[in-house]
């Protein structure tokens, strides 16, 4: 439900109009020495306001940890409870959304699920959540980074931000991740494949519609004799194996190989609130959705701090599990 | 690790070289009547041999049932556990195998991650793991179709199959699925949302690189404005309602909005078998791979069938869970 | 790890000396009108310093809720996250502790488990972490109220209480729990029995040493013929039956059959600091562990919050899992 | 619900009077060289008719392994599937159960969960199901002892089991277990305790109703002063401590702290069928339900071969799961 992982876990909380979101990273291990502008850093890239085509929703997301570190920022090994509070709390924005259905919203599918249109319940589908996400992967980050993994990303703008911003629309984008440095061995067959559990954290991404790794969809129609792997001693690491090329994308089996993770997480666009839309109320009768709200004109750019948030907690996972 | 979903859980074993194939269904509904001839036909799809351009192994796939129905075929509400015998077990079709590693498959990672090179081990990773998965699929699809839930699939060729088959090679497909008639409210919010468990199936299957439902990856290079769904009453359900329009695959916030969830599922080629190939051995020295064994022109056209199994395993999982 | 139940899930942070104690009520069902005074009252139980003979720390604990509620205290569906601050951090209290293994305490194999020596992180093996149980189980008493289910519990005085604490040292105790209302059906066959779960969570409380229900241990020295229930119609419900007696504690196989459960949590003493203890500390040194520090001369009369706390997050469980 | 661990997994299905009984065993390390006769004799243990006072049901048990192992017998690190098929389905002896509430059995609570009453439905309730426990067990068994870690039970006699039997009557009886050669650091504090986890196993035992470790019942009625355990240096393992007493049995803050493990698992007796018991059938007409059946005059006898597997299971669990 709001638990991702399995030997690292961040169950998480949090309405986007309520008073605070934050979470629980349990599983993280003892004896790490945690840098906290690192994870200032982390939240900074994800924060809106601080990039040009981003919304202008200007929370400084200050984050605080309330278990798990002793008093020099070493980890316990007991779980970090963090909160964040929402400062930028204007749900004044709001008016006229109470008891209406905002197309392409989860409005509708909360209703009809939980029974109840509140707007703070809504909010769990708020990209806010993902503030959560990142402090947890921030964490991750600096584990990972101990062990010489590296998780990064980009943004791979498809049409114009600045064109459809001005224009009042919004536009869908790509991005690309990289995992560097994962040992071999990383990934569990069958069900827990490492790149099984990686489309499951991107696609729980608001507004990711695609994912693929290593060749991708264009493997669909390549042929087996374009498409093979072949090994080749390491010359820095005798005993151990590289790859010629990189086809499947770091992973065989489901279980990282040694070479690079790449992959490719698909932005839809924010449904546009910049005009007004029709709809329905809880009550049956049609009404027109009023062009306000703070919206990004392309999630996807600040879906790059996300994606590597994500991806973070999904090796963390796999590589604590390892014995 | 071996075991797929939370509220019908699929727990699998089997080595496709070993004694048998297998699996426990655990959560399955009480009262659900079971048409045994219906298993076997989704077992018959997915059979190897039974479709040109397919592996010619010829095994027979029984299914023995061994809990968990009455005498009348009727789920008692306890666990189904079921054994498929591996009858063709042609070991010596991989003579000259053991103790090497063929290029692209997970001989090499298994080996690292578990320190024991068998051909047996290997075999987890095998095609033949998915006879298991069609089992459970089976039984779900009968219980979802009390339900008005149905799951299709179908093959969409790229390259020329018999083309490539001829050459001794091998090629990439794409599967397309369709699940129609899913109630409002299927999916969990945040990290369990529909289509994240949806991808995770889909990407643990062999040979998976691609996964995209709704408008997909063209989403990414869309507009918001082209891109919203609209509510509209259903006539024939009063105080129901249908979308005019479905970008959004059927799912929204994670949750499914009535609407059919339509995705696709990008399958590499297999890695060709039928020429000599370079690797490696477990002691270090280089090796040729002999061109034995048998294997798919195309796994995605067996892959519709497993295709399906897969989704009904992930839809049954979450209709169970939900109240 | 810090994680209880299966469908709704308490998870916990904190330690004793730090900030904050908190939680994530995950699961919890909407529509539930809290009454937050009653959340108040079930602290109160609990806490310290508010019952002769328990321990004199004096904090309000005033939980804060973050999410999971509307304005008028209704829940959403969505996560319950909360905080309880620790305001009486009177570390001081502490000086002489550190780097030293208490007797009876957790530092030791904390300290072996995590590599870590800090009084925070013997901390999670504080009493203090209850009062994010009692919380849970507050929210979830007011659910099963709704359906008719209560749960109490009771101290049942083993030795003088009065007479311990005045000559500074301890004494165990025993609690009774009693959980009426069940319909039939609840609890899961062969690893989820009712009782196996109850154990679970009572032996999870801390100084916890034995658990009975039903007969308990006196039916190890019974004959079968002395203890059997039989089935009577239920006078009052048509259709339904009541049992002529209760041996079995109101479960059959796992499974509630509609009479109370009944069951006892048997508390050891808390390992007495008023004295000189001798000890080690972490560089192998032996040494004297003074006789500071606040703690309750019988833990079990505080035990009856937690024990219901516990009984309630058990039985909420199994009960939202039943379809 | 049909799963017991989360680090080395036993998932079971069958029902009594069904084909087979059997299960996977999910987690258990590669490399592992199991000893197969050793497995037969923890079955022969196990298995009724072979002790005096145990029921005559004469099966052989032979357990068939489908999965895991090389031809050596080494473990693959793959998931292990074993089946135990039932060669003496004597439903005869039960004709005049069918749709009949035994008194004490599971046939009334699983008829109102499942909505169904087969024999084979009740028999998920049956003590053949402890068959696929031991066989879990004894792998773990093996693995543990490399590590130095042995499980023994025994029982304790409360009556006489010769003159109950000689009545037709059955009686309860002790099982006491003992872990040794545990390391430091085992269990999870908070929900995970060592004691917790071992409680849940063995009130998961048919007819156990009640579970003590280390001092037990008697420490609710001891003074802290008589309960401390203080420790001292190893003297055969410099750096390492044991402890002068253990009150504790090994555990404290729920993490094993080096010193043996000691419980005792309560068992009542079994609900006599030699007379004629009055019930209700599912229609609810009052009926008599007739002497058959094949029971123990005192299951805790056989209690011995599973209280050791289930500790085996929990422990081997555990430790699995340390990182």
């Amino acid at each position: 439900m709001n638990t991702f992982g399995r030997n690292i876990r961040l169950t998480t909380f949090g309405e986007s109009h309520g008073p605070a979101m934050g979470g629980i990273l349990d599983g993280f291990p003892s004896l790490v020495k945690i840098d906290f502008d690192k994870v200032k850093e982390d939240l900074a890239r994800r924060a809106p306001g601080r990039q040009a085509f981003t919304s202008p929703r200007k929370e400084p997301d200050e984050v605080e940890f309330l278990s798990g570190f002793n008093k020099d920022g070493i980890t316990l090994g007991t779980p970090i409870g963090f909160i964040v509070r929402n400062k930028d709390q204007r749900s004044g924005d709001y008016d006229g959304y109470q008891g209406r259905f905002r197309p392409n919203h989860a409005d509708y599918t909360y209703y009809k699920k939980y029974g109840i249109n509140e707007f703070a319940g809504g909010g769990r589908a708020s990209a806010r959540e993902t503030v959560s996400w990142v402090v947890g992967g921030a964490l991750c980050r600096q584990w990972l980074a101990e062990k010489g993994v590296t998780v990064s990303a980009r943004f791979i703008e498809t049409n114009s931000v600045e064109q459809a911003a001005s224009a009042g629309d919004s536009t869908g984008g790509i991005v690309e991740g990289l995992i560097t440095g994962l040992p071999v061995g990383v990934g569990e067959p069958v069900f827990g494949k490492l790149h099984s559990r990686l489309a499951a954290a991107m696609m729980g991404i608001n507004a990711a519609k695609g994912f693929e790794y290593g060749d991708g969809f264009a493997a669909a129609s390549s042929l087996g004799s374009d498409s093979a792997d072949y090994m080749c001693p390491d010359p820095d690491r005798p005993g151990e194996y590289l790859f010629t090329s990189n086809h499947s994308g770091g992973v065989q089996g489901g279980i990282s190989n040694g070479m690079p993770v790449n992959f490719k997480v698909y932005f839809k666009p924010t449904p546009t609130l910049m005009r007004e839309l029709p709809s329905y109320d809880t009550a049956g009768n049609p009404v027109v959705i009023p062009p306000k709200g703070r919206h990004d004109p392309c999630v996807a750019i600040r879906g790059v701090a996300v994606v590597e948030a994500m991806a973070l907690l999904t090796i963390a996972d796999l590589i604590k599990g390892m014995k």
